[in-house]
């Protein structure tokens, strides 16, 4: 490990820790008339971002065409498209910072506050979690949009995104810094790591002392390293195997819609449905009607021995494809003896992320909802609502598949932790006892 | 690393986890029930519980006199009185599960409820965590304690208690679980691992498929061990570094209260003073006063240059002194120049545990709590009321250090976690956009 990376990221975790101080004095409308200021400044360095993503561009592509010689990465299509910028993506960056300007301010709320009966008074108040390392992958837009949700929440930020857009990154961070400066951000609240290397990430994973919360956005190996080498606690994110039960006592006009809906809305996202349970007593009578219009929609089936018997013509589903996270138009079917079964097998194969039930009988519904493991536990909903837009959040980091700290849909609440704030008048514990 | 000591606490994971389902559907008067026997149990079992402890003081007495034998665990005579079982302590452990089975069930709580424009009805209601692993050291009344805050919040628990307390653990585990299955506790909810060998605590902390947390509660080589290895959350009680500052403005009477409180009411624990700072412009009228409090009290006193100005027959304090936990009669102290200056020494040598400021002025008062990085910042308020039991919380599993998911005193409602509950009426996605 060169002692220059090491150094250089240990002296900008010194140095967030610093900026995290001022950034938690600094009260809403100063923190939002720097977030228009970012906006603004972004907007206008639309061609140098134009010019840094067209560096990056022509690089993932050489690496594309490299076969031969030596190993390059290799980007798919579907990469090479998350890389790139263009004015309505940088439009869409900019007004994302807008949009985040108008939400409320968590820091200084308080959650609760009471009276001892010897006179102290206590508050819990929000106040920001402190310094966070955000490192993520392809997308650059993640630049703008982690940095500036953090930055309202009070936090300063260390951003360590993906060595093929490290130009677009650099411009986007520059650009914010500058614009921010003008309008009085504190210098080192928002920083870059500079290095394309590896070994930044462990670097960043190491530093407890300087960091207070890592976040990694991006695949699951990206978040295995970082478990595996973090000090500070760590949000997940990881994959959404969602399910969807229909019930016995379901509707089977809306068993249809709610199942093409989750699979099919869009199929590439953790929220999309994965696997379909069906309560054995309803099976023979909804899954044609359910096959056809997902096989309409282009939806390749597999099934479970008994969906077979109904099903006749679809493939075997195996045990893996019950722990498969597919992002793709594939759908695995299992019929179920009953709803407790439906819970057990969610529960076992699922990823506690999102799971829903369709049934026109409540106490089934609140039997699912609560024997249910999982951060959104739906009844007669589309998996596809479980998003801190739908949930009204305003903007969201991402969708925290941990259960301490934040579960689910993280907004900017959940960039926040508290402190006890208590209030006497000379109250001693020894006169006490 | 033995196999079977892998597999064994492995198959223990496995059963702490379907235990928690079981867990998360008990409603509250069950639960107070199940509490009611193990307190019970524990009662009645106080001969073998002595007898058990007798062994382990037998064991921890007889390694303290193996000098020259191989090396042996040598325990101070403090670690031998927090290892000793006597009826007192027993009934107090019992009392202690009484009193749990008294505090408001957080589980079920609606955290917060709203709908959404599309009809979506959303709850953020509380759940318990799932599984926790508790690693303590010496105390065995901690099996109990921690057992059973986790328990009343709907959580199972594995249990790893140091070495030299393995049989009053045992039997006090036995208890609970015995007492407890006659009442209704399901299988598995609460598990000591049998092994006294390291490697239990690394096993333990690699499981993330089966435990959501680890609490580890002991000495900092403890919690460093755990957070080296664990792969799952961590809540950590590091030290407490906790300082008083006395303002210009203090109350000089309150000001020699509260240092002498803080100091010496108990000098042992996390929330004792450890380092005083005192305002330039009235530390050489309040010093004299405070220093002939302390000393009176016994407490060694150590300051810096311009403290010694003033009390002229004091060690000089070295830069270690300002980061270090004494828990003993000694502190040190120190003179600023400003609030500013205080609360940059608080950020930059303390703990972020608790720390306080006496002042009559309440915008100073103010500033104080806003800057200070602490999980518990006070004003006019001995330290030493960092405390659940002092806040209202009934009873507490410990102080976190953390920022994430718990700060401060943590008690019942910290030892849960949350899920979204979702109710609608067919809502898709699609038919939205």
């Amino acid at each position: 490990m060169s002692p220059s990376l090491a150094e250089t990221i240990e002296l900008m975790g010194r140095q967030a820790r610093a900026a995290a101080y001022r950034l938690a004095q600094l009260g809403s409308a100063q923190k939002n008339a720097i977030l228009q200021a970012m906006a603004s400044a972004l907007r206008e360095a639309t061609p140098e971002l134009l010019a840094a993503n067209a560096l990056d561009m022509a690089a993932a592509s050489d690496s594309q065409q490299a076969a031969g010689g030596p190993p390059a990465k290799v980007l798919s299509a579907a990469m090479l498209d998350r890389l790139r910028l263009d004015e309505s993506r940088i439009e869409a960056m900019a007004a994302g910072i807008e949009q985040v300007a108008t939400l409320a301010d968590p820091v200084g709320q308080v959650i609760e506050s009471w009276q001892r009966p010897n006179g102290l008074c206590i508050e819990q108040v929000r106040v920001p979690i402190g310094s966070i390392g955000i490192i993520y992958e392809s997308r650059p837009n993640v630049t703008a949009d982690a940095a500036v949700l953090c930055f309202k929440a009070g936090n300063a930020t260390i951003l360590r995104g993906g060595s093929e857009a490290i130009h677009s990154n650099r411009a986007i961070a520059t650009a914010l810094q500058a614009g921010g400066a003008a309008a009085g951000l504190p210098e080192h609240a928002i920083q870059l790591i500079p290095f394309t290397e590896r070994e930044s990430v462990t670097v960043l994973a190491g530093m407890d002392r300087w960091l207070d919360l890592i976040i990694p956005r991006g695949g699951k190996g990206l978040i295995e390293t970082v478990v595996a080498h973090a000090r500070m606690p760590v949000i997940k994110h990881y994959d959404g195997i969602c399910h969807l039960f229909i019930d016995a006592a379901a509707d089977p006009a809306m068993a249809v819609a709610l199942t093409v809906d989750s699979k099919t809305q869009k199929c590439g996202v953790c929220n999309a449905l994965e696997t379909l349970l069906v309560h054995r007593d309803i099976a023979a009578n909804c899954l044609p009607g359910i096959a056809a219009a997902l096989r309409a929609k282009g939806v390749e089936l597999r099934g479970c021995a008994a969906t077979r018997a109904v099903l006749t013509d679809i493939a075997a589903a195996t045990e893996a494809d019950w722990r498969t996270e597919y992002l793709e138009l594939i759908l695995s079917i299992k019929i179920v003896d009953s709803l407790d079964e439906a819970i057990a097998h969610i529960n076992e194969y699922g990823s506690h992320h999102t799971d829903s039930i369709v049934t026109a009988d409540e106490a089934s519904a609140e039997r699912f909802l609560r024997g249910v493991d999982s951060a959104c536990v739906f009844h007669n909903v589309s998996t596809r609502f479980a998003d801190g837009g739908e949930f009204g959040f305003g903007a969201e980091i991402g969708i925290s598949t941990d259960k301490l700290h934040a579960r689910g849909p993280m907004g900017l609440r959940e960039l926040t932790s508290y402190q006890y704030r208590v209030r006497g008048t000379g109250q001693t514990k020894g006169h006490e006892s």
